[in-house]
């Protein structure tokens, strides 16, 4: 549902600003699959915002295959570049992980049973019913005086581990690879951990969500915002969402919670109606929540979007309190016979026009007895499109007792179908917020 | 579409095999956006799998900020463990791209203008009809002597430059960072040129995807099928597929597209159904293809896939050609009005059954005037469950005139609602796809 690539030359991170004296921090991604591009590591840029959040800076970030010699390198090097050294991955039961072996040898601690650990992994076997093998307690054997990280999600858990190398002490911090209980475990116990460490220093972030603007436009909006050296702003594009991200730093007695506040209402007044929501949330949670609470019933008729609306809101739990039909109508015979839309508008105006889309709407509103019919049909290409109506036409419209409203958008073809479909549901599900929330402007019939 | 998540303890990769002899290469991603975390460096894995089927093996993978003193760093460090280094990002116009500057500072040739590439940078702005700046000059600067890799989809050409460090000539090849152009680079460009230098060696590489397996059981399908040191096994699982990938290396003479004619056949033994296709297809992509061969229609009646079916159906081009309709019923009112489900049937057996399911399948058919109707009722949960019905079952039927065939799955509630969809929508276009290639067991009515 996402699709995220570098943006060359936009100001995501703005560094060298109040944040210098944050602790340095540097990531080793361990295991084959991630060398070999078997997998994509997601985990490190997962744990870049958590630290950045908890007031780390990343200085890099380095994989390495399921090769001791290679992992002990690796580890030795970013200890010469951080203070603190984040390792995922290598830490399961089979003879290729590695990873708390080369920890205990190049932090001079030894593995040693950890008894806590231990009951930990067999509590956790005798609640699944399954028999605890010699295997697993291999997972206990930690680096002697190393501070356990409880994984609640699996069986590894996972350590921080002090280190004398070169000036000063330096850490090495060690999750597991698998990604939701590597998430947790970096949320509830390493960000902590961070986090104290700032030395009277606190970090407060809140994130933005908006829809309908490009980064640079966001980017543009938001200039300003922070003063000089007050905050740092990152900006984060996951199509077709966009997210501002502000974190301030402070002392511990500094009120950055009503700082934060202060800074969302100047956000909301300069995003307007493209602010979706302060938060890390999507534009199907946002209508979902908004039908849900204001006891309206909403029904589809999809046309080049092919289902994609219905399979985002039905990713919400609790649709069905909201969601009572949809209609995929490729073909116009559909479209006539189940949405009754007038066999002359589609000979006056075409499947893909915004008079069509009125009457789909319509027409599934009656059809399913809902409070609002939502339509959508376009050209989604390659082919099917003409100097007319090239590839990127895209009409959407809402119909409701009484009224309706239309509008006919002109994506471009450049960036493909799955991109078209994509942006045309957000266009569509954001004309239904705007609904609810009264900013539409519509017409009454 | 996909989640990709790191699999411990899998045998993902099995090293030093017959591979030994390969150019080491080291990858390194440059940008503020992947160390901050704003962005995942899926870059690296595209690469990683491209140099290893030309032959190269990936010994190592960073990150740094778009920080010249970093940069350079890595690229020495790269260059101390690998023969081959590639780059990624760090090539464009603005002032925060360095990555030119750096490579002509480690490798010791100076930064001089490249008329084929700044003619090149000059006819892509004349072709779009925009007006080149100064900027753009710079990025026809390029490392003096270096050979220069054409961007055909964007600005940035990349290049080759031969770098003397330590014992032997090294080699740092540069490539921009948007994913679209860095794959279609490297493919065209990098992938030969590794190829070209391995000595009278040869590697030839066939993927095979499959469906309806775990990785550990695709791995125990496929063990023994290379002979000892062979070639090389790896397995990718991006759900709902799998992907099995052989590479074998030779020399030039060697016969390894037979060779790797004749394993497909055993792979096609091995897994019969599981096995979808050779090639990196998805399951959307071979039902549209057969569907479309067929001269076949198709109907959906989705509940809990909640539109999910029609959407991945509708990302291949050309659905128009065999999907006419498909209905989302999420309420029972729908199901009978829509669908013909007869109310004794719902009160009988419920919403989530196979009587119902077929019923479905059989009304959207009519409805939709088609050869096949496809239909899935399910509980995804959270919500819903029983303890006859729990979160997870699914109900899956086909009709078709005069037959029809249904299943019943409990698919656990454990991995969540959004899996609980996906998985269910590849069960119901796999049934798709063996009844269109007469493989399904169904009853005729």
């Amino acid at each position: 549902m996402s699709a995220e690539r570098p943006r060359r030359g936009s100001p995501t991170l703005r560094p060298r600003d109040g944040f210098r004296q944050r602790l340095n921090s540097y990531l080793l991604a361990i295991g084959d699959e991630i060398v070999s591009g078997a997998t994509v590591d997601t985990n490190s840029a997962t744990l870049a915002r958590l630290l950045a959040e908890a007031g780390a800076e990343v200085r890099g970030i380095a994989a390495v295959p399921d090769d001791a010699a290679l992992i002990e390198a690796a580890l030795r090097r970013a200890l010469d570049e951080a203070e603190l050294v984040v390792t995922t991955g290598g830490l399961g039961p089979t003879a290729d992980d590695l990873t708390t072996a080369c920890v205990a040898r190049v932090s001079g601690a030894p593995q040693q049973l950890d008894e806590e650990a231990l009951a930990a992994i067999a509590a956790r076997f005798a609640d699944a019913g399954r028999e605890m093998t010699p295997n697993n307690r291999r997972q206990a054997m930690l680096p002697r005086g190393c501070t356990v990280l409880p994984n609640p999600g699996g069986t590894a858990p996972g350590f921080i581990c002090r280190v004398s190398h070169g000036a000063g002490a330096r850490f090495i911090a060690s999750l597991p690879g698998v990604p939701d209980e590597m998430e947790r475990m970096a949320a509830a116990e390493l960000a902590p951990w961070v986090a104290s460490r700032q030395a009277g220093r606190r970090f407060a972030t809140r994130v933005f969500t908006a829809t309908g603007l490009s980064e640079s436009k966001l980017d543009a909006l938001l200039e300003g915002l922070l003063p000089e050296g007050g905050g740092r702003l990152a900006f984060r594009a996951a199509f077709p969402r966009i997210q501002a991200r502000v974190t301030l730093a402070g002392s511990a007695g500094d009120p950055l919670e009503e700082r934060l506040d202060a800074l969302e209402q100047e956000v909301r007044r300069r995003l307007g109606r493209h602010l979706l929501a302060a938060g890390d949330v999507g534009m199907e949670e946002v209508v979902s929540r908004l039908l849900g609470e204001g006891g309206h019933t909403l029904a589809l008729a999809e046309s080049c979007t092919g289902g994609l609306i219905g399979h985002r809101l039905t990713e919400v739990a609790g649709a069905s309190r909201f969601l009572g039909l949809g209609v995929v109508s490729y073909a116009d015979r559909s479209k006539r016979q189940l949405l009754g839309v007038r066999e002359a508008t589609l000979a006056a105006h075409g499947a893909v026009s915004e008079e069509t889309a009125r009457e789909m709407a319509e027409g599934v509103r009656r059809r399913g007895e809902a409070t609002l019919g939502l339509a959508v049909t376009g050209i989604a290409g390659p082919a099917g499109g003409s100097p007319a109506k090239p590839v990127g036409t895209v009409c959407i419209a809402l119909a409701w007792s009484g009224g309706g409203w239309s509008r006919l958008y002109q994506l471009g073809e450049a960036r493909g179908r799955s991109w078209i479909k994509m942006l045309s549901s957000e266009l569509a599900l954001d004309a239904v917020r705007r609904w609810v929330l009264g900013e539409l402007e519509g017409e009454e019939a």
